[in-house]
């Protein structure tokens, strides 16, 4: 294949910064850009860019026989329909994170996409960052030995909007289910069983939507490790993403980037800057590597980094947790796939 | 009060290093020690430190009219009989951790100290560790305002021998008791409910005693914060004790302490040397510091740093811990106090 | 002025990082480039980057009304002919450091850019690194007072190879001089006075040229401080690049910048990786910003950061250098002005 | 030789800590302590800790045949004096540092010694922190392959009081002494040449007695490798005590010790304790060790591990320093053996 030839679905923040990504690859090209809003001020910004085609309906995208791949960065609850429509036009998919709000029209989906034979990838933008990639080479080439525990921290700087807090699906489908991801991509394991408990010690607004701002997930691998997440909407001092992986031959941490490395002295003690601020910041180089394996990938036929199984086992760890805060009790992934989605 | 005058209960590694640091201190004299096993080489030892008097039986220190307190440092199995031996003959008392294998135990002994209107303080040493008491003293100077997260690791550099496996009661009441009586002291709260679980990925010996040589305790506290402790019987990198409070205002952590800082660059990488070896090392000063404090508290009639109270919510936590385990269950201590003893 | 449009003179390396850089951004647009060595490879390239003309000859750049700005990345023997000749063009001028082998000549060249009234601005690319722009920051925000001391740490990780070691101009204007206009930078003062020694630690090639691989030299500056330039062709553990200022308030220190945050512990230690590798890692952001500074300021007619006169004070400072080390005594920058080039 | 025992001439602070650090070693014996003031409360501080003997002449000390070895710790003034009384009665001698304001004073009273056929230690007390020890056993061991640059930091937090200025010696026997006894100590190689030069940036009081607050030395070693020291007399943020050895294979750093490894995060940024604050925090147990090494080479015969030579060479490099600044060029230590002292 020459250069892969993309249609976007969904102008929206992260849309526009894979389309500006993709703009700087040699091996991409972005052929259109759908929204539901197209509308001058997109156009526009398409234009300055090169992107010849703005459509408000992604339909033409599916039927362009141009188009190779398309990337879905439209809302969570029409990922389902535009995942089951490209697959069957034979598009390959790039999709954001999570596939849906009901693990189950997940598990059809991905159906779909097997049966047409396309590729999935899941917008798990982590398991590119720098930091965390080193964290796995060093597992998976034995650096730590057997795996016993791994130990994620994952806290916003700040809590979202309190009209996306009505829609997110909650602490653990919306923010944790990044960690049950990164959790499975280090251990080298899935996920059997977890118990989650929290608080609302942030805002009641939290309270108020059936919500949790403040938790902390215990997992239990196939592997024999164990596990813990903690995960909060509010950490003043900035993005605090970190991850722990301890064997049975040693440890291997990673802490976060910073904007600088100084140091300053002074009489009332030593301060330094607080991190990268927010998930742009930090993840920046993440979100161009995995839209690059994902062109590689599509242009080689090669299987891609994060499937829709990857993603199918982050919405039921997030499912499992949901029923392990409401049970008071620990909860098996197995048990979890025969309940209602919550 | 003058000098406070001592005698030391049970003379081994534990009993000896008190000995060493009391005759270093100008408030306190060491007027006899006492042990089962009294023999040449004790008394040897005991006459090149100045140590007058050396007894195979206790009771003559319950009588010494002299003796103004004890330190009980011999087996755990012997602490609640000397404690209320001690109680009853009104000396103020220092006991090593835990009381007791049996809370209810504790708190009968407990009843006898406090009817003796004797001093008693706990062995929880960690307390007095220039790292933790600094967390401490952010929290309760409201440096990282209302705590919301206590995260603990604690992992010694190797497991134990097979026969203290036997006799340890297990890794919540023999290792993670510290923990828990850490997590209420920078947590400024009780625990209200745990729920534990954990693995046998060391050594299958710990298997055969019905005890985890790696364990994750998730807890809930009294004033709503939430904390997690990790612990491993075998960290190959060395003792690794790190405490994290996370809260409304910010976090602080404090990390391990090393024997040098210093930094090797070469063509491999960067390497610095392992944390200090193991507890002897890492809470050398913690050692000298608890008794400090005791010895003032016994002199000028101040209330204990730690007291037996602190000692019974850690055993407490560790029994619900155990029960957590094995109901496979989160467990509240309130209703835990109810039940039999593990 | 509508987008900046540039014409690049030199198409080795550094000549096609920046003109890789000014394609990604939307306020310049690169015209054409020249290189005496223009060939089909060249011309493939730059019309895979939509770069219309290729030359062999810079002269149809500086006769070319269209073109607003030259980038000098051509040979450093060419920089004073091509720097007069587009001054006298009237094109604003981009140059890499440094500007030429004998300051004398520099201060002509200076004399022509002033008189024909265009922009000069020197390729000091550290200026715009975020560690080192956070120093100047800090000092100039009066973070540590009134500056004392400023210690800087230049090591490459390899030496340069011998062709390149015979034309260098030696370690003070070949490396060093960075450090100078570093120091300059950070100090807020010019160097008064110089005192440079070293030795041929590395390799017997650097004798054999006149040169030194190994170097320290200790300035004075105008406004009272004094500093401190440790410089090694071969640092085996990666590019090693830090900034020191110590002040009557504090101090401020940045090291290096890692490629991952990772921290491995096992039996042997702890360890992390060597810093990022050289220059175009380490100063990849800095590159970019440079450019982006030098094309807003020909844009809004604004004053270059780094200017011809900065280009000559460390060229001044490294001629110093080299009488230091040639008479074994300190050199004021006021005296060397009258002395021949070295 | 059964226990050590010792006289200490001179009960100021320093010699009181020595005091109390010998009371606490098995092998040591402090038999008498004499002190030109030697008043009732020094009878007292004495009586208290068993020492039978307070005089006011060292006189006594020197013709008691039951005192093995002295520490001299009166002001530097009278050191050559006792040293060379000592000797010639037979006492190994712990002298602090400097020996005298008069290298040649010194070395004259070091052929006393050497006559007399007793040991010398000078208490240049840092070879024995736990940092710098680590740096010396990587140096020794090849870890960084052949040296090239030693770099150390030496900042105090205060300034000394006026009174003491005034006979201080100045920076460079007063304070830098340590640092250059440290370069030869790590460099494992004698100095040949330095070149010094500071200024008055702290307190004008420094100028009136013809000294500096703020100096930078390059040093130049006999084994090729190159150095600088830099000094201050006030860095705000505390005692700045670092060291950096550059090789062949690579790098050792140390940097300072800290009260608590606590890093607190919060919406300003991040903040952790300034280091410690002072010389007797600092090198606590660098004091112990200095004095235990000292016993155990005259109890058992061995070269002590920091020799007159040592001090001579460290007090040698102080006056070349002087003439370096006051010639305003290098001086090479050999010839400022020939020049008059400053």
């Amino acid at each position: 294949m020459n250069k892969v030839k993309i249609g976007i679905i969904g102008a929206g923040r992260i849309g526009k910064i894979h389309a500006e990504h993709l703009l700087a690859m040699t091996q991409a090209e972005v052929t259109a850009i759908s929204d539901l809003f197209a509308d001058d001020h997109l156009r526009q910004w398409a234009a300055g860019r090169g992107i010849g085609t703005v459509l408000s309906d992604a339909d033409a995208l599916f039927q362009n026989p141009d188009i190779d791949a398309v990337l879905i960065c439209s809302s969570t609850d029409s990922h389902i329909d535009f995942i089951e429509r490209a697959a069957k036009a034979g598009k390959h998919i790039f999709c954001e994170k999570p596939v849906s709000m009901d693990v189950f029209q997940t598990q059809k989906a991905l159906d779909v996409v097997n049966s047409a034979g396309v590729q999935l990838q899941i917008g798990f933008n982590r398991r590119f960052d720098h930091n965390f990639k080193r964290v796995r080479e060093v597992v998976q080439g034995g650096g730590i030995g057997q795996p016993h525990m791994i130990k994620i921290t994952s806290r916003d700087p700040n809590p979202p909007h309190a009209d996306y807090i009505k829609v997110s699906g909650g602490i653990f489908q919306d923010m944790m289910i990044h960690d049950f991801d990164m959790a499975r991509y280090v251990a080298g394991s899935d996920i059997e069983e977890v118990y989650a408990h929290g608080g609302v010690l942030i805002d009641p607004v939290f309270a108020e939507h059936g919500d949790l701002d403040t938790a902390i997930a215990t997992l239990r691998f196939e592997n024999g490790a164990i596990g813990v997440i903690d995960c909060s909407r509010q950490a003043v001092y900035g993005y605090d993403q970190r991850v722990e992986v301890f064997g049975s031959k040693g440890s291997v941490a990673v802490t976060n980037d910073y904007p600088n490395t100084a140091e300053i002295s002074t009489a009332e003690g030593i301060f330094r800057d607080k991190p990268l601020h927010f998930f742009l910041e930090r993840y920046d180089g993440a979100y161009i590597d995995e839209l690059k394996q994902f062109i590689d990938c599509v242009q080689h036929g090669k299987p891609v980094p994060v499937s829709g199984y990857d993603g199918f086992q982050a919405e039921l760890t997030a499912l499992a947790c949901k029923y392990s805060v409401k049970l008071g009790k620990p909860v098996k992934l197995k048990e979890v796939q025969t309940w209602p989605n919550l």
